[in-house]
């Protein structure tokens, strides 16, 4: 072990650390309450760095987990037992912002906040808007195909990458392909590392197509009488024709744990309401966004609701979606818990939401669930509350079992935009047979023969 | 032969076919003038069928190219010598329109235009439109990730796939993915699939993402003096924060030979266009439109054009539409040709354009181009005209190789929506390290171990 770090120390000088706090602070990442210690925490600077790192590591059979800002939800950034943490945080530079092409060059430890503000002072716009984008890496965002309100509209990570720069297992250094808009050159291995989870290769650079930047939006919260015509409302909307640019879903306990964990109680949140959706349109003609709201309070007059919140002021506007953003953080600070990451195709969400309370009656769990709704991802947070550990640890399984073999047999799968990481790889026998996954385990071997990066990840050994 | 033929007859009776006709039928796609005879030609009518045909060519080693419409410009579906031509005319089905979310499953022997008609009928809308579409299929569509000229607003073929049955070469049957807008649950396999040429599975159903269909849209065509301006005034019309619906540049002579061609002789092209552009903006609300059509005029003030056409009709849309979309076989019915289908960033195409020309110069070649202008996708026919059939085989391989390397350097790729398939392998060098390359032809090894499935295409071997 001294052998190894001795030859990073070398590579990379104080940038290789092994004292007790650091290893700490790297052994885990937003999910449930896991840590796991590294060997050492290696802090690289350049691509060469990176080449180096990987091929010694690969040499020695040492494992490597990359790292972005480890606020991942499904344990992808957790370490390997005794192996290497490999924070990506020093490539943290905006490289070029190509405003004739509409494309950005990024260094994968950017955090996505900060990409999306530089882009949008060109008037540009990269959607993608994890809950985390505060604090979040777009590198992370890569690696798990990271989502978050505006996927709805626009579409998730992988509809934005048009260009990796990776460094494989053995150190080689390659571009997955062009910085063009269409591409129909060969296998797609830009798609292939996306959602990759950091166990085929080590994105060092991307390139990103944007957009214009909207001028415009408008907000609404509607208070919904009962959950299961909330989620109905979802599906009627789109039925008219209409993409709002966010549809989300957050039962009563969410919202009103979330007012708890920050204090903010502008919202009235009545003991008759069983949940809220919050609906955001936007574009470039603030006209044409009021129709489009019209268009939405027409068909939620088919629905009971209470009196619908139409959002006034910049202000009043930050305060929802922070509500909304929140959410997590509140559930997580009340109570042990579990979140499940499902998605089905957006009709079948009410289905989705009675066949978890129903589980929860079952096996004597609670459940406060929100999300995405626009795009049927619904966030299931299990809460431990007054659960023996023996239920928790081995009755929930198999609750969790039954709800993704029902998610599947709905059309959905097991992760919107979490990942599967650590904490669900236990479940991929439910989305895919065994074909499938013989086939994924022969293409990591083909990027990774030692089984170095991020191993554990994904798939059951 | 007379064996496998034998199993063929047995397994689905008169659709095995091997007479001289069908054999010339089924020997050549739309590349160029080259034709390689098959085996025989099999048309299965269900997975079972086709599963059954794969695990005997593959315990056989016999060579089988999956066939859609044989529209193909890359030579992708050109039979591999003593092979088996596997033609998918019989899934021909639209299995679900699902109006409640907005997706569409269907076999891939459905033309595209026969299913953007379907889904047009429950308002629905399927964007990626070949210029073939009234002829090629949907599954030709995944497997060459076909663009067209909505692309640059829309997105391409992969965009909307968002699950695929496929069978394997050892005849297992998998579903690549789920029928969500999200995923992020293992690797991506539907991508993988999507542009893989025929060379890792046989597609037999998809599940393909559908949008609102928009209810207007306006259509101009514009003259400029100068070919290089044009190219130029596309980028400017993006920097403005327009997204047009289509972007189309036609060279002086793609035109003039289009009319020839069709007979319709109803535009005026003057001996001093160099080049149009045809833009069509569309959308929900045609006052907006007719707003971006006049920021688009704003933008085109800066450039020297002559009267832009404003299509009052759409009898006249379809005109304009149709000489666009006949350009490829106008060319094609003057001379033998080769069609390059290279792709850059938009805001290059001005300099792939001027390289073209010098090029020509260079080597004795004209050229005609036109395509995408918006993405940055430019085809260019290499008119054989007077060059010497030494100058054609030889110096012009030299030429090719020349304007690739010119576009890779651009951050450009060797094809945006044709493939690469037959004719195009031998440069895949240019555009890919040998890394890249070797990561590829491993992973058509772990598919396909025996190389059955459509060999020789996209890589050297």
């Amino acid at each position: 072990m001294d052998k190894h770090i001795g030859f990073f120390k070398e590579l990379i000088g104080n940038y290789c650390l092994s004292d007790e706090a650091t290893l700490q602070g790297y052994s885990h990442d937003e999910t449930e309450d896991i840590r796991v210690l590294p060997l050492c925490v290696l802090k690289p600077g350049t691509v060469d760095e990176v080449s180096k790192i990987l091929a010694y590591c690969n040499a020695n059979q040492l494992p490597v987990t990359p790292m972005g800002a480890r606020t991942g939800l499904s344990g992808g950034a957790i370490p390997a037992p005794g192996g290497v943490a490999l924070s990506m945080e020093r490539f943290n530079r905006i490289l070029a912002i190509d405003e004739n092409n509409h494309q950005v060059t990024t260094e994968p430890g950017v955090i996505t906040q900060v990409l999306q503000e530089a882009v949008k002072e060109k008037g540009l716009f990269y959607p993608p808007d994890p809950a985390s984008k505060g604090s979040c890496f777009i590198g992370g965002n890569v690696s798990e195909n990271s989502g978050g309100p505006k996927a709805v509209k626009y579409g998730v990570t992988k509809d934005y990458v048009l260009n990796l720069e990776i460094v494989l297992a053995d150190g080689s250094v390659i571009w997955t392909g062009a910085n063009v808009l269409k591409n129909a050159t060969g296998y797609n291995l830009t798609q292939l590392i996306v959602g990759s989870e950091g166990t085929l290769g080590v994105v060092t650079k991307i390139v990103l197509k944007l957009l214009p930047h909207p001028t415009a939006d408008l907000l609404l919260l509607v208070p919904f009488y009962s959950a299961k015509q909330a989620c109905e409302a979802v599906a009627a909307i789109y039925r008219k024709g209409i993409i709002p640019s966010g549809l989300e879903f957050m039962e009563r306990d969410a919202l009103l744990w979330t007012q708890q964990f920050t204090g903010d109680f502008s919202i009235e949140v009545k003991a008759t309401h069983e949940a809220h959706l919050l609906i955001e349109v936007d574009g470039f003609n603030p006209e044409l966004l009021m129709e489009e709201c019209e268009s939405i309070l027409s068909v939620l007059e088919q629905f009971e609701t209470d009196e619908i919140l139409f959002a006034e002021s910049q202000a009043q506007k930050n305060t929802l979606w922070s509500l909304r953003r929140k959410v997590g953080e509140a559930v997580k600070s009340q109570s042990i818990y579990k979140e499940e990451d499902t998605v089905v195709p957006r009709y079948a969400l009410p289905e989705l939401l009675s066949t978890v309370k129903s589980l929860g009656e079952t096996y004597g769990f609670k459940s406060v669930c929100y999300g995405h709704a626009g795009d049927g991802n619904l966030h299931i947070n299990i809460i431990k509350g007054e659960m023996t550990d023996e239920q928790w640890n081995h009755d929930l399984t198999k609750a969790i079992r039954e709800l993704f073999t029902k998610v599947v047999s709905m059309g959905g799968t097991l992760s919107g935009e979490h990942g599967i990481g650590l904490v669900q790889k236990q479940y991929m026998d439910i989305a895919f047979d065994d074909v499938s996954l013989r086939l994924m385990k022969a293409i990591k071997q083909v990027f990774d023969p030692n089984n170095i990066l991020n191993p554990g990840k994904i798939f059951m050994d």
